[in-house]
């Protein structure tokens, strides 16, 4: 059967016509029904085009307003009733869409899943989980990358659990090892917020807690979860997109300085090409934000088409899996 | 006048041999007179080597013991009462050196370095700053990146003054950039330690504040300075490291995967060579320990002879800028 994913249709930068070609490309290669949330007038003569007179199940749901990447966050959910966001996450809610995806502003994302949704059963806070490639080809999942920012020992458990039951059910990794992310393998080596977490986490039966870890850890593959709090994983993974830019930039600038590097580059081209996929974060589909009681799949707002697609196939993967059931029942017998 | 830099020969992973080599380059190419601190009878024969019969300003000091990598810091600083590190650290005191460097453990070499030269007027806590590459060309400064764990807003503007000091001093950046790490360039954004930093940052006259950056703003030029506490600086510092590895690992791959990129690799060579230069911290000598009454840089522990050679360079400029005085000047003032 078909899995129902709804899709912000007016999220991200280049909205909506992403949006609907990711949408129509999803339906035709997924086992997937798609909604689209926007204002249909805009959204039926693209999904139109895109179709090129298949048949496919994709679907406009009207909405009339939409929340910008400029808009703040919290008073854009208060004051736009209609938004794509909250009535695509109110079908998720009503159980008539499995999951839901936007490439749009992620604060206000966040914060209308929270509203609209509500938390699972012995969750506190919402973690945005996001998936780094590693040297082994395996991802890591690195959690939280920025939902919430001052933390307490029993949140960073909450988002252990919910990274195991992810990188297990979702991702497919075979009893992940979970980290603490730290500065140091041993014990006593942290702040005082890891330093109270860490026993929290070894005395966990329903996870493979694994111990500290550090952040070259998130790529050697020591660790398949990587466990923080949304201030430090969102500096964590700015600096790691900071680091990737550089090194494409000085690639590209050492590659140009030499007649003969410009000839290797030529040749070599195919390597780049394949070299650029392994980054592509596009690949992955997008940020997971998990605690919530439902699916919802925040990409960046530079997704393509193709991300799109992504974002879709993981939202149905997501919702298929029956993570957050997993997650309930851990913290449960936890 | 040539400067006194004092080396801790027993360092590195590889020591003695990367110091002493290090030391005599050092010796050839700047106006600094080196003293190795180590074991006499193993020092003597690498230098009488490394000197080819060529007179240069390299003198041994003797220490009978050392710190190891595997020692527990706080235990060895303790215990071993004429490591080669207290006994360079002595010297800088008592004024017979302007400057030390280690390729050593740093908890070691930092809690030394603390309790040998005590702190500078008005600083509570010494941090470690990390030099690193920009798109620009120009280096940028990162700090703390693991001296202090828990710091309080007091502690970060002390870091953003001595940051600020040293980037205009040592790196020679016209009136620098100082910003605040943290996770959105707005005011509001950050956790509950950098919305209490921002305002005593704000009503700072002394530094060039600007306010907030991201992780992605150490390597794009939008600052020259990032302040942090030492938690997060360690964490967003190794996953720089590990992302740095996993590009070079993932591109020399991709590489190998087909013929024609095996031409073109041969043939793009020189741009790696370059591209490498790019991202080799041991062109920038290490990290320097800011806050305490003297100089001292902490290598890697894989340096080789010329990041030892670059080491030396680093503490002389260090210690002819005179960035401490200004350090203590700022702080009285602010």
């Amino acid at each position: 059967m078909p899995t129902d994913i709804v899709v912000d249709a007016m999220g991200s930068d280049k909205a909506p016509e992403p949006e609907v070609r990711g949408a129509v490309l999803a339906a035709r290669q997924y086992d997937v029904r798609v909604h689209l949330v926007g204002p249909e007038d805009r959204l039926r003569p693209i999904l139109r085009q895109a179709l090129r007179g298949q048949r496919l199940p994709v679907f406009i749901v009207p909405a009339s307003e939409w929340i910008t990447m400029d808009d703040k966050a919290a008073q854009a959910v208060r004051s736009k009733r209609d938004s794509t966001m909250r009535v695509g996450l109110k079908m998720v809610r009503e159980g008539r869409a499995a999951g839901f995806f936007t490439g749009g502003n992620t604060g206000a994302a966040m914060a209308t899943a929270k509203m609209v949704l509500g938390m699972l059963s012995g969750v506190d806070r919402p973690a945005l989980a996001t998936i780094l490639p590693t040297i082994k080809g395996v991802p890591s999942l690195l959690l939280d990358v920025g939902a919430n920012v001052d933390c307490d020992p029993d949140n960073l458990v909450q988002f252990a659990v919910m990274g195991y039951m992810y990188a297990k059910n979702v991702l497919k990794i075979h009893n992940p090892k979970v980290g603490l992310l730290s500065i140091g393998e041993e014990d006593l080596k942290g702040n005082s917020l890891t330093r109270d977490t860490l026993p929290l986490l070894r005395a966990l039966t329903s996870i493979n807690f694994t111990g500290n870890v550090e952040g070259r850890d998130l790529f050697n593959g020591h660790t398949d979860v990587a466990v923080c709090d949304g201030f430090v994983g969102n500096v964590a993974l700015k600096s790691i997109e900071g680091t990737a830019q550089l090194l494409s930039a000085s690639l590209r600038e050492s590659l140009k300085s030499t007649v003969t590097s410009q000839v290797g580059a030529l040749l070599s081209r195919k390597a780049f090409a394949e070299f650029k996929k392994r980054l592509d974060y596009s690949e992955y589909g997008g940020a997971v934000l998990l605690g919530v009681r439902g699916v919802c799949i925040i990409g960046h707002g530079s997704s393509n088409e193709k991300a799109i697609m992504n974002g879709i196939r993981v939202a149905a993967e997501f919702a298929q899996a029956e993570v957050n059931s997993g997650i309930e029942s851990s913290l449960r017998s936890s």
